[in-house]
């Protein structure tokens, strides 16, 4: 099933945490590498980069940590930061869908049938 | 107090209603028309006319009803399809944000202290 939420928590004024970034994140943690997450989750090395260290500036403590091997070639794992980041916002994104049945519940009768749509 | 959640929900497989289109409609109903909702939110009226137009087609009915006067001259008010849609995401997000209150101290705890940060 598809989630049908999507949380996007503000860290501070110029970072906030979504399911891309926490997708990355999981992605690192499954390839050991900073550019295999990044080709996982279609998007360059710079974006990762730059999603990184968004959320490395906004926390006390990094996310990530790489290993010697230069910033392509080396290994990266995550930090107990960047593994509790995942457990929280799965513990947040479980917590919300269940306060909110009853709303989305009518919302859901609220819909048209779905129809397939044209290409764009 | 600026929110920290920001939520997005799936409607179906184009649309989603997140707080973008909440405030348009909140716009619409503020001041009748959606001319100037489409101004007072900074988008053109092409762009409220499709977020509308999205929602129109999501739903079992319109969000939005017209008056004659021509596209950009009459009156528009919400429908009481578009006024349970505020009422609910609204209902969505305190509900949302008390059942997940824990996880969000834990992530504030998390942050480091916020700094001033250079101009774009």
């Amino acid at each position: 099933m598809k989630r049908q939420l999507k949380l996007r928590i503000r860290l501070c004024a110029y970072a906030a945490l979504g399911p891309g970034k926490i997708s990355l994140l999981q992605a690192i943690a499954h390839t050991g590498s900073i550019s295999a997450a990044a080709r996982d989750q279609g998007m360059s090395y710079r974006r990762a980069w730059l999603l990184l260290d968004e959320m490395n500036r906004a926390l006390l403590q990094p996310v990530v940590q790489t290993q010697a091997g230069g910033s392509h070639g080396g290994g990266a794992q995550l930090t107990a930061t960047g593994e509790r980041l995942i457990v929280l916002y799965h513990q947040i994104e479980e917590k919300a869908e269940q306060a909110i049945r009853d709303e989305l519940g009518e919302l859901s009768g609220m819909l048209a049938p779905e129809t397939p749509q044209p290409e764009a």
